[in-house]
C-alpha cells in the first residue's frame, strides 16, 4: 500500500476541548448526583466487528484530556478482528463518563469511513494493485479532518482537498466559456497553472474523448457505467495515451473492480464519509469488581 | 406536528466562514484560471427527490456571505417533491462557484437528516399521534449544530443535548453501585436533582420492571424487541402506572411502529444522524445564455 | 451532600490561554525594565477569611501556563480556614508575575460563588437535609463555565444550564397562549417533551394551585413570601400531591431557611453568581530571601 | 465629564453568538414545545431603578442576531429614571425568547457596573471635578471587555488594561532588588520605559514619601485611611510636588470624597466590577393582544 | 493575463474584529480624552507613490465594521498612479480613529506584496507572456490569506497552499529513501497521486536532468544561476521533452526574466512576502473645516 | 541592557495548531506516498548568518506538537555566530517534515526582527547607552504577537501596544480640535489620564516647542532630520526642561546613532517589522545515515 498512515495528530486540542464542553461542559451529572465520581474503574473499547480502525490517538488524546489513563492497543489503519481491544483507559468514574462516549463516536466514525474505504481498496486492488481510491471533499460539514484522517487510514487518498489548490474543469465552468474551444480552455488552464494537472469533468464518452484530444491530463467521468469507462479508455489508448481516466459517481465496494477492469486509474468516491458507523463495544468496570459492558 | 421548526438562525456566522476557508481559502482555482470570476449567472438548487428540506437558512447564509444573492422558496422543515425549487443564487461566477457545492452539502446532509427522522415520526404517529421522536446525542463529531437543526427541521426534538443536564442511569454507572438497591439509587438521583425526570436505561424486562418499581419516571428500554417493549409495558401498567416507556437501540422507519404499537411513548434513535444525505439539483446558467445541470 | 465536586478541568486550556492574553500578552513590563524576570522566588496562596475553594485546579492549571510548577493544598468545593494555604507556585519573577493575579481573581471570584452557594446550602439543609439549591442561568456574560463549577463545588447545582434543554413556562410564553387552558398548556408540553418535567412560573398562590391541578411537575414561585410558598404547599398537598414547588426570586441565605420550612423542595437562586469575590493572600517570596505577601 | 463614552461595538459578533449559544444553542425548547414559535409580538425593556445604562448597543445587536428588529431609546452612559424605556425589540416569539434573558443580562451587568462607578464619580468630583475614577484590572474572568466598556459608560477609565503596557512597581517586584536602594529602581524603570509613568504601590506614608522623592512619577497607596492620604500629600506638596498620588483598596461611593479631600487625584477601584446587576423590567406583548412583565 | 483577482471577501469578519481588538479593544484613549469621539469627519485613503493596490475590500469591510461609512474608489489588483484616491472613510471622530491604521496598515503591506509580485510578473512576461510567477508558502507566520490574496492580486499564483495537497520531493524526503533509484521514486509519487505533477527539487543540472528523465513532471530548481538553468533547459528539450522548469532561489523583479530567458516556464518566489509596505497617505478633515493628513 | 527577554511563551497553543493546520492539516502528501513516514531521523537548525535569534521556544513548542523531540541550543534574544546549532529535533519523517518549514520560517521572520532591532539599539547606545528603542504598532496585520516578541528579544520595547492605553496626540486629532489652545488640549489629557504620559506628534521644530511648553510630556518628532531634533532639544532644554524628545519617521539602523546624538531619548521605529528574514540552515538526516541540507 503506498499511502501509509502516520499517526500525527489530526485533531487539534482546541477541537477535542469543544466536543467535550458541547457534550458535558459540567461532567456527567448522573455520575454527580450518584456521588460515583471518585471511585475508580476501567473501561475498555474493542471491536464488535471486523472493522479498520481509525482516530485511535485522537480518542485516546481526548479520553487524557478528559481526566483518564489510557493505553492504546491498535492503531489507526490496522484491521482488527471482532473482539479485538482497541484501547484501554483508567481513571475516576466522573473521567471515565466525561470521556466515555465522545470517545466512542470518534472511533466509530473515524472507522466507519475507514472500513468503508479499505473495502472499496480492497476491491478495486484485487484488479490493479496501484490503482488509487480517492475520497472527494463531500465530507459532512464539520467532520473534514475526522473524514479525511480516516479516509487515509482506510488507504484512501484525498481527491481534492479544495477548490484553491487545483484545476477541476466542471460543466458549470464551462458554462461560462461558450465560445471557447477545448483546446483554448485546456491551454489556458495549463497556462495559468502549469504545476497542476488538468482534470476535466465529463459527463459522456464523446465528451470525454474531446476534453482528451484538447490535452486534458485526467478525465474524470461522472457516472458512467463501467462500460462506458472502458468505452473511453479504449479510446484514449489511442487518441490521447498520455491522459488517465478517474471514475466518479455512485461508486462503492461493489462495483470498484468493474470500473478499474474498464481501466480507471483513479476512483472517485464520496461515499465513505457517509458510510455507518462501526460499532465499538464499550465495557466499564469499577476497580473493586463490578462489571458491565454495551451489548 | 406539536414541535414547530423555528426558521432562526443555527450555525453562527464564524462557523459558515470557517466552512468556506475549509474549502476554498482564496476562492475556485479553477474559475481564476480561465478567467470566469466576473461573468454573472444564476445558481439554482432543487430536490432531486422528494425530501423534507433543512438548514436552508443556513445554505442561504453561506452563499451571502461567499458573494451571491439569494432567495429561498423553501423553508427548513418543509416536504418537497422531486423537482421542486429550493432557492436560487445569483452573482458572479466567482462568488456562484465558491458557495456552490458547500451549500450544497449543507442542505443534502441535513435534508437526509430530516427526511429520514420525518420516516421515523410518520411511522410511529400513524399508531399514536402525540408519541416522540428523540435524537440521541451520537451525533457525527463536529456536526452536532447542523444534525440537531435537522432532527428538530424532520419532526424530532432531541433526547439530550448533552450529559450535564438530564440523569440518565447507565449500568455503566451501576457498576459503581453495587451496594445500593434500586429504591436508593433513584431516590439520591431525585433528591440530588428533583426537576429532571429520572430515566434509567434496562437490558430486560425484569429490569425495567424493577427500576419502574423503584420509582424511575422513564424506563429506557436498550435493544428490546418490540415483543419485550409490549411484555414491559403491560406490566408497569399495574406495578408502575407512572413511570413510560422510551425504547431504543436500533429503531428506524421500519420498525418504529411497531414499538410504538408496544406501547413506547419515546422512540429514541441515531439513526437519521447516519442518514444517506439526499441529493440536491444544482443548475448553473450564465447570464448571457449557456446553461448546465449536475445530472 | 449528594453532589460531589469532581476536579476535572472547566475552563479549556484556550480559554486559560486568553485569559493570560488579555491581561499580559508579553509578559509584566515592570518586570521586565527591572531586569528580575530570572531571579527564582515562590508565591503561596492562602485563604484570607473562611472560604469554600473553587477554581483551584484551573488555577493551578493556568499558573502552570504562565511557566510556573504548582502544588495544590486545597481542592475546590473544600471549606478553609482562614489563613489555610490554597496552593504554592515557584519559578522565575517572570513566570509568578505572569500567573499572578490572573490565577488569583480566578479563584477569589469563584470562592465567592462557591462560599455564598455553601451558605444558602447550609441554612436550607440545616431545615431539610434533601433540600435542593439551583443556581439560574444568570451567570455574568463570559464567566458562565466559572459560575456553575464554582456553584458545584459550593454544593449547588444547575437549574437549567440553557433553554434549549428543559421547559420552564413562563407568563412570557402565556401571553402567547391566551386562548388556551392549562390543561392544554401542560399537556402540549408533556407531549412535546415527555422526558422532561414541566415547570411552570407563577406569580400568586391561585396561579401556583392551577397550574399544579393542570398537571405541572413543578411550580416555580416567583418572588413569593414564605408565607405565600407555606400557603401553596399546604394547600398543593391535598390538591396536586405530586407537584412539588421550587422558590426563587431574591432568595439568599438570610431567608433561605424560612422557604424550606415553608416547604419548598427546591431554592433557585442567581444571588452566588454575583456575590462578592473573597479575597485570597498571595505572598511572593525570593529565593534568596526577600519576602512579601499582599496585606 | 472629560470622557465621552463613544457608542462602538465593545463585543465582536462572534462573542455575541457565542453567548447565544451557550444558552440556547437550538431556541428555547419551552416556546417549541408550545407551537408558539411563529407568533409575533414585542419586548420592551425599562429601567426598573434609577441606573446609568450601559451595553445597550451590544444587547441590540444580541437581539438583531437573534432575529428581532430592535430600536434603541437610551444610550449608554446615559442616566434613566426608573421606567425609562431602553429598547424595544419586535419579531417572533421564537426571536424574542431566544434573545431575550441573555440582553437582559448584559445590559443588567454593565449597568450595574456603571451606576456604581457614576456613584464614585459623583462623589469623589464633588469634592475635585477633575479628579479621575480608575477601574483596576480585577475584571471578572471572561468579562473583560464588558466590564471596561461599562466603566467608561459610567464616567471611569482604565487604571491599566493589562501588565504588558504599564509601569507598576509593586513591593512584590521589590523583594527581588532588595540589594537595589529606590532612586536606582525608579531609575531602571525610567530609562527601561521612558514614555510611562513610573507608578509605585506603597503600603505606608513613609514608604511613599520615600519612593516620590525618589523620582516615581505616581504613589499608589495601598488601603491607606483618607487621614494617611492627607498626611502623604502634605508631605509631598514641599518633598516632591510633582509626584501625584493614586488612592487604592477599598474605596467606593461611600468614602471616596473623603480620599479627594485629603489630595488623591486619582481613585484606583475594583468595586464597581463586582457591583450588583441592575434590574431591567422586561414586558413581552403578544401582537393581537396579551401581555405580560416580569414584576 | 490569466489569473483576474476576485474581490471577494479574504479576511472574515472575525480576523477584522480580532484585529481591530488587538489594536484598540475600547476605542483610541486620546480620542476619549479630548472628547471629540462624536464629531464627524471624513478620512480620504490615497497611493503616496505608484502601486499596485491590494486588501481594499478587507480594509473596507474592517473600517465599516469599526463605525464608518465607506467608500472604495480602486479595485484589488488596480495599478494606481501616485496620489490616487484608494477609498474614502466618513463617520464619528471615534470611528475613524478606530480603523484608521489599521486600515492603512491593511492595505499597506497587501500592496507592498502585490506591487513587488507584478513587477516580477511584468519583467517575466515581458520575455515570456505565459510565464507563471509562484509565490511559496513561506508567508510571514499569522499574514497567510492577506499574503496569498495580495500574491493574487499582483498577477501571481500560489505554488503550493500547502503539504497536504501537492507533491514536492525534496532533497530532505530523498535522505530517507537512499536505496531506492529515481525512477522508483518517481513512479511511487505517480502511483500514490496520479492527480498531482510530480515536482522534484534538485540542486545541480545533473540532478535534474537524471530526475526528469525518470520520469518527474515539473523540474523545481533551488538557486540555479540563470546559466545553470538555460543549460538544464536545453537538455531536458531533448532528453525529457515534457518536463518542465520551475526556477526557484533568490529570484526577484531584477532577475526574473533572466531565468525565463534561460527557460524556466514557472519563476517560484517568497520575495514579494517580505516586500517593503508600500505608503498610503491618510488625509483626515473635520466636517466642520480642519483637515490635516499625514506628510 | 535593561530589558531582559523572559523565555516566557509568546505564540498560544492553538496559534500553534492553527499554524500547522494551516500548511498541512493531513501532514506531507511527499512523505506520504513515499512510504518514509515512519523513518526516523534528525533535524538540526543552524544560523546560516550572524543573528540574533528570537522565537526559539515557540518554534520548539511547535515542532513538539508536530511529534518531534526537541533540544534548544540558544535562547531566543541569544546573538549567535553564522553556523552555530539553534536547536535540533528528532522523530519520525512524518513528524520532521511536518514541523520542518513553519518551524523555520517562525524562526526567520522573529530572527530579521531582532536582528535588525538589535542593530539599530547597537548603534544607538554607542551614542547612548540608556537610550529607549521603541517598535511601532504597524506590525504585519496577523504577526503582533510574533513581532512584539522578537522585538523584544532584540532588546527594544513597544511603544505602545494599542490605542485603548496610551495618550499619543496626532494631528488627526488636533484637526477637530481648531478652537483649543495646545495648552487646553494638553491638559484636557492630563486630566483625562494622569497616570499616562501625554505624547504629542508634531512636524516642525516651531510646533514641538510649541507643544512642549504647553506641557506635553513627550515631544514625537515625525520624520525630522537629525538636524531639527538636535535644534528642538537645544530649545526645549531652556524652554521646556522635563520634556523628552521621541524621534519617529524613517529611522533605522544607518541613521539612528545621529538622532540619538541630536538628543532623542526615545528612537521610535517600525522598520524592524518588515527586516528582511535571516536564513536559518536546516539539515535533515536519516537515522540510518543518509544526511542534506538546505543549502
Amino acid at each position: 500500500m503506498p499511502f501509509l498512515p502516520q499517526h500525527l495528530p489530526t485533531l487539534s486540542d482546541a477541537s477535542l476541548d469543544i466536543l467535550l464542553a458541547e457534550d458535558l461542559p459540567f461532567g456527567d451529572l448522573t455520575t454527580g448526583v450518584l456521588g460515583i465520581g471518585n471511585l475508580s474503574g476501567t473501561m475498555t473499547f474493542a471491536a464488535r466487528r471486523p472493522m479498520v480502525v481509525a482516530a485511535v490517538e485522537d480518542a485516546a488524546r481526548l479520553l487524557t484530556r478528559a481526566g483518564c489513563a489510557v493505553e492504546i492497543s491498535a492503531a489507526s489503519g490496522q484491521s482488527l478482528a471482532a473482539g479485538a481491544t482497541i484501547l484501554c483507559a483508567s481513571g475516576s468514574a466522573a473521567a471515565l463518563h466525561r470521556g466515555w462516549k465522545m470517545a466512542q463516536v470518534l472511533i466509530e466514525t473515524a472507522a466507519g469511513i475507514a472500513t468503508a474505504t479499505r473495502a472499496i481498496v480492497a476491491a478495486a486492488r484485487a484488479v490493479d494493485p496501484w490503482v488509487t481510491i480517492a475520497g472527494t471533499r463531500k465530507t459532512i460539514p464539520g467532520a473534514k479532518a475526522l473524514s479525511i484522517a480516516a479516509l487515509i487510514a482506510g488507504g484512501g487518498v484525498p481527491h481534492r482537498l479544495g477548490l484553491s489548490e487545483t484545476i477541476l474543469i466542471f460543466a458549470e465552468h464551462r458554462v461560462f466559456l461558450a465560445a471557447s474551444t477545448p483546446e483554448a480552455v485546456v491551454s489556458m488552464a495549463r497556462r495559468g497553472a502549469p504545476e497542476k494537472k488538468v482534470v476535466v469533468e465529463v459527463g459522456s464518452v464523446d465528451e470525454g474523448l474531446t476534453w482528451a484530444v484538447a490535452g486534458a491530463d485526467v478525465i474524470q467521468t461522472e457516472k458512467f457505467t463501467p462500460e462506458m469507462v472502458a468505452d473511453l479508455t479504449t479510446k484514449l489508448r489511442t487518441a490521447a495515451p498520455l491522459s488517465i481516466v478517474a471514475a466518479a459517481g455512485g461508486i462503492d465496494a461493489t462495483n470498484a473492480a468493474a470500473y478499474v477492469s474498464a481501466g480507471a486509474r483513479v476512483i472517485v468516491t464520496s461515499a465513505p464519509f457517509t458510510a455507518k458507523p462501526v460499532d465499538v463495544a464499550v465495557r466499564i468496570e469499577a476497580s473493586g469488581g463490578g462489571d458491565t459492558s454495551t451489548p
